[in-house]
C-alpha cells in the first residue's frame, strides 16, 4: 500500500510516493516547466535507486500529473509486490491507495485535510480569488489525478491549515473592521505543511516533546516565510492575508509602507497592474540586487564586489533576523530557530548573517558546524541555550503523513 | 535672550519660549482648533505662573501665530528685562532672537536645521508631495511668524533630520531599484526630533554617555514609530516613506500586506482616494475598536468588557513589542527601551503589556514603580539589566538646542 501525493507549484508539480505503513518515501519527482514548457525537466529519485531523469513536452498541470503518474507506475513500488508479474493485473490493482493533494488555500473552510468531492471543489475553487495563482492549479492536478486513479480516495492537504491555530490578535490586522468582517480580510498565512512538519522533525532532533518546545522556523525558499511555534501550535506567522507579507522573497516585497502604493498609483500613474506586477515579480532580491531573483546568483555577484548585490543579501538577512527577535518576544524566549527550504538548507553564509545579534536570544552558532553542515543537523554551539536546526522540508511525507493521519 | 520655537500640526500649534543661554523652557503653548475652529483652544503655560487659557476663532495656521506671538508678547520673558517698562520701547526690541520652526519632511535635502530664506522654503514647497498635510502646514507658520518677526533669523529643524545617519540596509526598500533610484522611494522615518531628546534624555538619567548605549525609544502619541539608537545614531525606524508604515497609530493601520490593498481595490472596487482614507483615518484603535482613536476611551470601553476595544488594545501592546524584539537584535542588545508622548508617557497598562515578554531581552519592569511614575523615570527592577524609561518628550526644547546649536 502507497499514498501519492501531488503538489501542485504555478509552472511545476513536485510529487511523491509513499509507504503507509512505514511512512516512508518510496520515491519523490519533480517536473519543472518554467524555462522551456516545450523542454520541460522531469526527475524521480527512488529511493535507494538511480534517478530517472528526461525532457518532456509539458505546458499544463493536467499533462505533468499523466507524465508523473506514468513513470511511477513503471516503478515497482507503486504495484503490491503480491499482484504477480502480469502487466495487467498490475494495472487493473495499482497499489497507490489514496492520493494526496497540496491546495495552497484553504481560506477558513478548511483547518484539516478532506477528502475530495464535487463540493469540495467547488469550495476550493472559490479561494481562487484569493490565490488566483496556485488554486487553479491544484484544481487542474485534482481533476487529471482522479481521472487516471479513480477508484481511490483523494484528499487535499492545506498550506494554510496549520494557522487555524492563530489568535484573533495574530489573524486581524488594524484596518477598518469592515475589512475583516465583511469582507474576510485577515491573515492566514502560508507554507504551513513546511511549518508543520519542521516542528514535529525539530522536537525529534530535541528529544523534546512539541508542548515543551517554542521554535521560530524559517522557510526561506522561492517564497520566504517565518512562523513562531509554541507547543507544536502556530501563534504568529510573516505571510499574511496574501504570501506577499513578510520576508523579501526572491521576486517578492514582503511587508511594504503602505503609502509607497498609494504614491506610486497617484504620482507616478501605475495601474494596480503595474504594482501587483512589481510587487510579485520584480522585487525582492531580484529588486534589489538587479542581477537575479535566484540567492546563488545573487551571493555569486556578492562575491564579485557587486554592491546592490551585496545590499540585497544584508537586508534579505536584516528581514529574517527581525522576524525572529519579534517572535522570540511574542513567545517570551525560544528553544530553537529552524532553517528549512531551498536556502534555508543550503546558503550556510545567509545562515550565518541572520543569526549575528540572535546571541542575546540564547541561540549561538557554531561557525564550524555551520559551513559543514548536512540536513537535518543541529549547528549550534554545544553550550548553545537554544539550538539552531537546519531540516530539509518534506511537504509531501508530511502531506502523506496527515491524510494517514485523517483516514482518508 | 529668548527663542520662539513654532511646531505646527495638522490643526494645532504648538509653541514655546526658550531661554537662550540656561536653555530652559520660559513657556510653552498649544492652540488646537481640530474640534472647533470657532471655539479653538488656546492654552499658555509659563513656566512657574498660572496657565494663561481661552478661545478664539481660528482656522489656519497663519491666525494661529499671530495669536501665540501676540499672547506670549504679554509675558515678561517675551522682552528683554534690561528694556525698560515703556511698551513702546519694548515693542520695537523684542527679546526673541531667534525663530525655531518645526517641519515634517526635510526629504534627502536637509539633514542639520537651516535658516530659512527664499530657497529653503522652495524647497520645503517642493516637499509638500511627500507630506502633503505637513509641510504645507509649516510653511503658512513660517510665513505668519517671518510677518510678525521679521528682523531675527528664522530656522528650520526638520522631524527627518535624525534618521540622516540611517545607513542604506535600513532606508532602501525590496522594491523595484528605480523606485529608489529615479522616484527616491525610501524610508525616511519621522518623529525625529522626539526621537533625539529622548535618546539624550536617557544618556542624561542612566549617567551614561550616549556612545556606550544601545536606546530603543517608542514615541507613542497620535502618530506613532520606534527607533533603534547606537551611539546617538539612529540605525533603525518603523515610519518609512511615508508615516503610516510600522506601528498600529490611533487611526492609521502601519506596516500592512501590500497584497490587502491590491485586493480592495480590485475586487472590492475601492479608488486609491478610498483606500487613503480607510488607512489613514478609518483603521488602528479607531479600525479595530470602532470605539475611538483616542486611546483612553479605547481603555474604557475595554474595562468594560467591549471585546474589540480589548482586541485592538492588545494588538497595538503586541505591534510595539515586536518592533522592540525586532531592534534588539539589530542592535545586538539593549540597554534600555524609553516609552515618550502621550500614550507612552501616559498609559501605564500598556507599558506593562509591552513589557510582559520583554524579560529574555533583559528588561524586568517594576510593576508599582511604572503605575505611580511621574515622567520622566526609570520603571526597572532595581536589578533589571537593561533599563525602562518614561521620558516626557520636549520637541520644542529639542528645536530651540538644535537652532542654538547650529548659531542660527
Amino acid at each position: 500500500m502507497s499514498i501519492l501525493v501531488i503538489n501542485a507549484g504555478s509552472s511545476s508539480l513536485k510529487f511523491g510516493l509513499f509507504d503507509a505503513e512505514a511512512q516512508q518515501t518510496l520515491a519523490t519527482g519533480l517536473i519543472d516547466w518554467r524555462v522551456n514548457p516545450q523542454q520541460a525537466e522531469l526527475a524521480i529519485h527512488p529511493s535507494g535507486g538511480e534517478p530517472i531523469c528526461s525532457r518532456e513536452s509539458i505546458t499544463d498541470h493536467r499533462t505533468a500529473v499523466l507524465h508523473a503518474v506514468n513513470k511511477l507506475s513503471s516503478l515497482s513500488s507503486f504495484y503490491p509486490s503480491h499482484s504477480g508479474g502480469d502487466k495487467g493485473e498490475r494495472e487493473a490493482a495499482p497499489a497507490v491507495t489514496m492520493v494526496g493533494h497540496r491546495v495552497v488555500h484553504g481560506g477558513t473552510r478548511f483547518h484539516e485535510p478532506v477528502r475530495i468531492d464535487a463540493n469540495v471543489k467547488k469550495e476550493i475553487a472559490q479561494l481562487v480569488e484569493l490565490a488566483p495563482l496556485h488554486n487553479p492549479a491544484a484544481l487542474e492536478a485534482i481533476e487529471a489525478a482522479e481521472s487516471v486513479l479513480p477508484h481511490v480516495p483523494h484528499v487535499a492537504a492545506f498550506d494554510t491549515s496549520f494557522f487555524a491555530s492563530l489568535e484573533p490578535r495574530a489573524y486581524v490586522y488594524p484596518a477598518p473592521y469592515t475589512w475583516f468582517h465583511a469582507w474576510g480580510i485577515r491573515r492566514f498565512g502560508f507554507h504551513g505543511i513546511s511549518h508543520a512538519y519542521c516542528a514535529g522533525r525539530a522536537a525529534e532532533l530535541m528529544n523534546r516533546q512539541p508542548p515543551e518546545l517554542r521554535l521560530i522556523v524559517c522557510h526561506l525558499g522561492n517564497g520566504c516565510s517565518v512562523s513562531a511555534i509554541r507547543s507544536g501550535r502556530a501563534v504568529q506567522t510573516s505571510m499574511g492575508f496574501t504570501p506577499l507579507e513578510g520576508l523579501m522573497m526572491g521576486t517578492r516585497v514582503g511587508s511594504l509602507d503602505p503609502g509607497i502604493l498609494l504614491y506610486v498609483q497617484r504620482q507616478k500613474k501605475l495601474s494596480v497592474d503595474q504594482v501587483d506586477h512589481a510587487l510579485n515579480h520584480e522585487s525582492g532580491l531580484l529588486g534589489i540586487s538587479g542581477v537575479s531573483s535566484d540567492y546563488r546568483q545573487v551571493k555569486a555577484a556578492a562575491d564579485e564586489g557587486d554592491e546592490r548585490a551585496r545590499l540585497a543579501l544584508t537586508i534579505f538577512a536584516d528581514r529574517i533576523r527581525a522576524t525572529i527577535g519579534a517572535y522570540a518576544v511574542a513567545l517570551g524566549g525560544v528553544d530553537a530557530v529552524v532553517f528549512t527550504a531551498g536556502i534555508g538548507e543550503h546558503a550556510a553564509d545567509l545562515r550565518a548573517a541572520v543569526c549575528e545579534g540572535l546571541q542575546i536570544l540564547g541561540l549561538r552558532l557554531d561557525v564550524s558546524r555551520n559551513a559543514a553542515c548536512t540536513p537535518d543537523a543541529d549547528i549550534a554551539c554545544p553550550d548553545s541555550p537554544g539550538r539552531i536546526l537546519v531540516i530539509r522540508t518534506q511537504e509531501e511525507l508530511m502531506i502523506a503523513r496527515e491524510i494517514l493521519k485523517r483516514g482518508g
